[in-house]
């Protein structure tokens, strides 16, 4: 493995893709640098990917939303000549470990995802032109797209190959998206994963797993066109984006430092401690104002660093297991710049910046580390920042004064942002999944809105897990943290999987729950990544050699 | 591992269970047997279980619906003097092999969610009288009760201590009822999932992991007039029930042969194969004359006997990867015998049939083989039997006359059984689960109930997968076999659960899906299960030692 792995990218150097913009339709083309792997020991071929290629794809995505909000639809193609995309390299999964592997599978899930809900959340449509053989992560990244067009000719194919050449699965959503996306029949879903060469042509519409089929002759045409009327159909948001211009942030031994958030590091006691600061600056008066600040308004900036810190974490500090949420500042000024957003969401860029919150709130329930929030004296934890509050497993609170302590007292302040603003995974809001037992509670909170509730209060209402006077304070969170540090890692990631997602499923948890999880299992047994199972023996000649026994 | 595992109990000689009976309340006391092991080298104390337990407990619930329908209330409890159960054996896990942990899970899970669907689909209510420590497994059994009781004494307490005692999840449901079923606060599960000692008394209602709590001194009276008002509330269906004779059935090297079905295993081709007779006899007048015939009669015996194949299979014939299910006889023999009980739902029995009926082919669902339908000419998949079609992976179905093949030719026909009489664990119907994508589909069908569908027609409505004349046959059936022959086990049982379960998840399905993923994913990791595990290290008074890295 190379060093830390870096989640920001300049766009102007991207050496993967290519982002043609043609007034509302843009072309992004997937051009994989074959000598450009994250790592060394594998090369890139036939527009095989590795999180490299992934960091630059989750990127434009982003960028697409933001500087370029007049684009309607982004039809996906490939500029090798005979391969649409390869998939995930298998050299690089073969060699990477079984951390990596499940990290990869993750960021790239989230990416996917973020892909896929541009339309809904941002009125861009990813479509996907087909020309040449698309497998395996190929397939999974056109199954994101909301429209397929494949290329009827004897080399263009659609496959899922995973189980019969490597014995693992499509983990990047292949299987639950054959299923619950395009609603391809089982047993035709069944056969389609056990073909290595994948199905091609009328057949491939006629299961349902692409949606239009043309000649070659005609491909590029239809393309063109079908990206032209989608993009006519679409209503049109805006003419002109902002520059998502590059983070400010300085790496040290202990941790990171951000404009709005900091990142400390404690190795010996196994965690991480975020601190988000409110904003300092007065809010902007219009919408106008705050597209003028752009990136640099508090609202946005603070989001990406958050994401940025949260990637950062799961990748380069892997044997953090704990990540504890604070916050400093004033909470009227959160509530405040959040309001703006709030009260003119007919305008993109307020709807994009909570978009973006959505999506960083998602990325933080997925990570698997156990998370607490630790509310202090002086902290702001309210509207958007509360929500940290219960994508946590935890909360402690201070409660009344504690001795050479100046700083205001501890309150979590509610906002109508709570209450819909920002769903998880599983469609609903963190406080309807929290008090899925009592769902009067939401009304009776939705009442609380704009209160500074102390902690007596928080606790009562439901708010926190846990608050502590001067006393208590400092031996419980300790405690806490000794206990969780104790635990074995994997049962922890297990139960939190389990206990943060009640209520009802979607495609999406479906795909980090049941999905992943068998993955992860398959990522752990010899007839995949034991030294004679098919991931390791892929192009070498040899197939894999199995145990035959079920489980 | 001793030798065969045998599902089959004789009422008589149970060794881990007593069951008094009076009038609408039956008491059903855990007294585990500590020297009744199924396997060498553990002992079952302080209530602690294994699959023998269990398959005893499956037996009991069976017979309670069957025996005793006039059974309205089931007060589960503990003849052991300071417990109530300890759970699943911790030696028993340690010594046991990957297959058999998943299995020993999947069974007890399957015993679990007939218990708690006994009110809904047989008006018998489990309830759980909780008095001394209640502890992972144990836990869980109460929480598969529809109704807690615990008393409030200085040693009576609920807990789920896998996670920090033993690097595993509460894997028999116990987190997702927790989170889906009790409805706990999720900070308050973290923090109950946490605690070794558990929680006890008040606070155990009052986080809603119990109903009810009573001071020692009233407990017995508290929980008898519990029983007694819930009965007494209870609509009374039959005052007298049928006996379930045991089972016809053989072994033999090449397989089982029952009264209406045999296995015949294929052990160079790793598959067994199933076959189901229809019924010979008239269909009963009457359900009084069904009555009469009781567990002899062709619905109900031939249920029972697939089940048994079932468990068979997946217990004692770990290396047949594929199953093949066929069937012979007359569709129209088969839909009459279904015909009587669908047209007698308000009779108790018919109920229950339907019932069994509509279990056994959930556990058709969740076997992790892979599952084909074999349509042969003179086969019988109608009605119930034609629900095979959809639960396997795949169909075959023979089309047109086959050279020298004299039996009348293969038909599918479909009865209104296949249109919700059978649902599966996300709640639709297989054909519903089949037709996501074209729901207007099972409308179609339903106009051609009673049908006798030739190849052609069924291929046409989508309710096979491939139809194959004489030409064909053969070789397309043949190299689905060694394809599938050929394929990792790990790979087809993940690919499987994905592709089976599409459309919505319920509570089962998360048990199934997501907490068993995850749980198999953890029988996997050095945590739990290494020479250094916590599970491995149990009761040497050595802690686990972890690999502290987060996956």
């Amino acid at each position: 493995m190379a060093g830390r792995i870096n989640f920001q990218v300049d766009p102007d150097v991207m050496r993967h893709w290519r982002v043609e913009i043609d007034g509302p339709v843009a072309s992004l083309w997937m051009d994989v640098d074959e000598k450009g792997g994250l790592f060394d020991g594998y090369e890139l071929k036939l527009n095989s990917y590795d999180l490299g290629v992934d960091i630059e794809l989750a990127d434009v995505v982003q960028r697409m939303r933001f500087e370029h909000p007049e684009v309607r639809v982004v039809v996906m193609r490939s500029a090798k000549e005979k391969v649409f995309c390869a998939g995930a390299n298998i050299r690089m999964l073969g060699a990477a470990t079984h951390a990596h592997k499940v990290n990869f599978c993750k960021f790239t899930n989230e990416t996917r995802n973020t892909m896929e809900a541009a339309l809904e959340d941002s009125n861009q449509n990813y479509i996907c032109a087909v020309r040449g053989s698309c497998a395996g992560g190929g397939y999974e990244l056109a199954l994101a797209c909301n429209h397929i067009m494949l290329t009827d000719d004897s080399s263009s194919a659609v496959a899922l190959p995973e189980v019969p050449l490597l014995a693992v699965l499509p983990g990047t959503g292949g299987l639950t998206r054959v299923t619950d996306k395009r609603k391809v029949r089982r047993d035709r879903a069944d056969v389609f994963c056990s073909l290595e060469e994948g199905v091609r042509g009328r057949r491939a519409a006629e299961w349902g797993l692409v949606d239009e089929v043309f000649p070659n002759a005609s491909f590029d045409e239809r393309v063109a066109s079908r990206a032209t009327a989608l993009a006519d159909a679409a209503e049109v948001v805006a003419d002109k984006g902002i520059r998502l211009t590059p983070l400010d942030r300085t790496f040290s031994d202990d941790g990171v430092e951000y404009s709005t958030v900091s990142v400390v590091t404690d190795r010996p006691g196994r965690r991480a401690m975020i601190t988000i600061r409110g904003p300092e600056d007065a809010v902007p008066d219009t919408m106008d104002a705050f597209t003028q600040q752009g990136a640099s308004a508090w609202m946005l900036r603070c989001a990406r660093e958050l994401d940025d810190a949260i990637l950062h974490l799961r990748s380069n500090e892997d044997e953090l297991g704990l990540i504890e949420f604070r916050t400093a500042g004033d909470p009227a000024g959160v509530l405040a710049h959040e309001a703006l957003l709030l009260n003119n969401q007919d305008h993109w860029l307020a709807r994009e910046v909570l978009g973006l919150w959505k999506r960083v709130l998602k990325r933080v329930d997925m990570t698997s580390r156990s998370l607490a929030a630790i509310v202090e004296h002086g902290s702001c934890f309210a509207g958007v920042l509360a929500e940290l509050l219960w994508a946590a497993d935890r909360s402690y609170m201070m409660m009344d004064e504690f001795e050479d302590d100046a700083r205001p007292l501890a309150v979590v302040t509610l906002s109508p942002a709570n209450f819909g603003e920002f769903p998880m995974g599983n469609g609903l809001s963190r406080l309807q999944t929290r008090f899925l037992g009592a769902p009067e509670q939401t009304d009776v909170l939705r009442q609380r809105a704009g209160d500074a509730l102390e902690a007596e209060d928080a606790d009562a209402l439901g708010l926190v897990t846990y608050a502590f006077d001067d006393i208590d304070w400092d031996d419980e969170v300790r405690l806490f943290r000794e206990e969780r540090a104790s635990f074995s890692p994997d049962a922890m990631t297990g139960m939190e999987a389990n206990l943060r997602f009640a209520g009802p499923e979607t495609m999406e948890t479906r795909i980090f729950g049941r999905l992943t999880a068998w993955q992860n299992w398959i990522f752990q047994r010899p007839n995949a990544v034991g030294p004679e199972g098919a991931l390791q023996r892929y192009g070498t000649g040899l197939r894999g050699q199995y145990d035959m026994q079920r489980v």
